[in-house]
């Protein structure tokens, strides 16, 4: 997938040791019974991190986001270490919190820090019992061996439908030091915008503080994760944490002045590809679909309407089809909620093969259906609405439905 | 399907002319190339009905929804026909207003009726243009043609995706006269609760104002179409009418006694009965799906939980994959709206080969695999969910997600 350019801004390699003075490593504690997959990781900065997050707005939370939450509280949004896994989401199980708690002592105890300084986050199958003989083995065990190089084995370790790991990173300069801003992140299904999607890791060098990272945060959030929709289905295990160490040297950020427009345009940015990577690998999709709407009469309703075309079931599959039905983006855009008109609407499908106006003026219009499902064979489609009432825009990504999407759900736990 | 026994009502024959001194019929007017397959019905009463009706919320509505609610208004909620037609929603169409206050118009001038007392309706592609041409031939063959046999036939014709037409009635009696009411409706996919969904006409021998129908009605279309859902896409053109004509001689209904409780239960039966047909032909499902909560605090939170398991993409796949995977249920209980805890809520799967635990006290518990594939191998599956915090119940009907849906809807125009 290009990513697109940014001034100021240069992609590196790195993921979450693109940073200064992080280390990480991922490793296969018995989780996952496939011995070539990873899932257990550990990443880990020798300073004190300010540290922000934003956790699933389902009501059912995984115990790791409870006790993720405890900690950063009583640390006062200060972290030194993130501990994931996958195969288990360590959710809707009784002796949850205590594993949760146990994981982060064993992490403590390891790297010797405190346990209030864990971030801990699990990802998989829920309401599954789980012990904590596989920590108590693999933390040891990897906190040997945490690398700059590791990751890579740390990314690899968070995928559980994941086709391919997914890590970001940007580097810039404040203050004419090297900065950087970079992380990873898991996701493909049980993915809908409810505050934060996915698991997503982010480090940094900057000096910033928690209260400006979590106000970048929000911001970011609501224009990225929050705007991907694979399945309509919000997780329990949702976090995005953001750890910034100051290693660059910078002078702290503690306001919205211009620094801190530098800083959250790197999480923009970082977010914002992260997002793309999350909808192009959604649980079996073969397209990636960006709607991009215009002309809203305020942001809310702009994002309204396109979460709601990207999210429709109906639509995902003519997609899949590749069969041009404005039906179905007009049916999606008239039950977005908010309180604008639907007579002046467009719509245009776009892709790397041209684009074709399929709605006007709230109605189908005449077209060409070779050229339209010749734009639709590739495997990222644009879909285009002018609302034509107002200047506000927005994004929001999702997948195609596909028969693969139902068996993998259809047999998940295995 | 079984259809459950109510005391005091009896399941007769007839769908929309079950009750006297209705007629229908149904032919292929041109609209659907499939010339064994009927696109356009009527039905007709001789004498003057009460009438109400519910609509889609949908911000784009289909010309025939806008047209009938003009009609409605003007007659003061009188009307003596239904002219109907599958394969073009007329929605979206620069011309839609025109074609459907024209068809209204022929029917009024082959049946001897005002335009005012056709309730209009249209089911099928979106955004696609069309012509009063299959109308100007069809309505004049199909009204020199209406039975009290053709309630098939016109069940027939509003059928679009669906894999059988779907018809109910009943029989009971009010001040010792024999009453009826009954009705046919359509509906397969874009099916999401919503004020209405789909299209249903139910027709009623009853004496009743149309101001008494419409707070029936409302009542029970909150019970049952709106606790529907099969892929969470809210059509442009639902519409659920009510005729009553009277014929049974009954005192009229005209506030709520006791005669107003025996016609709002023949509609709930019928209503009832409606939905779990859609539920069970929702597009390419195999299973049929309900989720019974009780122990809620209040109504609507019992009504939001069931309706988001129903809903839930993941778990409509594990119930294909006859995945007993209570993770699901959770995930889906925890984001449904409302304000509830989520740490009493137990869980039970159920058939007719028997039911199991799969949750208590809001963790998943250890069960029996084998136990639990055998209950989810059957065709109609219940979940109970109990949340332990209250009095209020609720069900909500969905299916399970296929290969099929996919399918059908990678390629719904053609």
């Amino acid at each position: 997938m290009e990513m697109e350019a940014y001034q100021g801004y240069q992609y590196v390699d790195g993921g979450v040791c693109a940073s200064s003075g992080f280390v990480a490593g991922g490793l296969n504690c018995g989780l996952n019974p496939d011995k070539n997959k990873n899932d257990l990781c550990l990443v880990y900065s020798e300073t004190s991190c300010d540290t922000a997050a934003v956790y699933t707005t389902n009501k059912v939370k995984g115990a790791p986001i409870l006790v993720t939450k405890e900690n950063l509280k009583q640390s006062g949004g200060k972290a030194k270490a993130i501990v994931a896994n996958s195969k288990n989401a360590n959710t809707c199980n009784a002796n949850g919190m205590e594993i949760a708690r146990s994981t982060c002592d064993i992490v403590a105890k390891e790297l010797g820090i405190e346990s209030s300084e864990v971030i801990v986050a699990s990802t998989g199958v829920i309401g599954q019992p789980m012990t904590i003989e596989p920590f108590l083995e693999g933390i040891p065990r990897l906190a040997g061996r945490l690398t700059v190089d590791g990751h890579a084995d740390a990314a690899n370790a968070i995928m559980t439908t994941d086709t391919v790991p997914k890590e970001v990173a940007v580097a810039f300069t404040l203050d004419g030091k090297p900065c950087h801003l970079g992380g990873m992140a898991k996701g493909s299904g049980m993915i809908h915008p409810n505050m934060a999607t996915t698991l997503n890791f982010i480090t940094s060098d900057v000096a910033i503080s928690s209260e400006m990272i979590q106000e970048a945060l929000a911001d970011i959030v609501k224009l990225t994760y929050n705007c991907l929709t694979i399945d309509g289905d919000t997780s329990t295990n949702d976090m995005v944490s953001v750890m910034a160490n100051g290693l660059s040297g910078n002078t702290k950020i503690t306001a919205k002045d211009a620094d801190y427009e530098v800083f959250k345009q790197a999480l923009y940015i970082v977010m914002l590809n992260m997002t793309r990577m999350l909808a192009k690998d959604g649980e079996g999709a073969s397209k990636l679909l960006e709607c991009i709407v215009s002309g809203a009469p305020d942001l809310d309703t702009a994002i309204a309407v396109a979460k709601s075309v990207a999210g429709s079931t109906l639509f995902k599959c003519a997609l899949f089809g590749e069969d041009a039905n404005c039906g179905r983006i007009m049916c999606a855009i008239g039950y977005a909620d908010g309180d604008f008109a639907i007579d002046e609407v467009s719509v245009i499908l776009s892709s790397l093969n041209g684009s074709i106006v399929v709605c006007e003026q709230g109605n189908g219009v005449n077209f060409s259906e070779e050229k339209a499902a010749d734009i639709l064979s590739q495997d990222e489609i644009t879909v285009l609405i002018d609302l034509h009432q107002g200047e506000a825009e927005a994004k929001a990504w999702g997948c195609d439905m596909t028969y693969d999407y139902v068996k993998i759900n259809g047999d998940y736990r295995s």
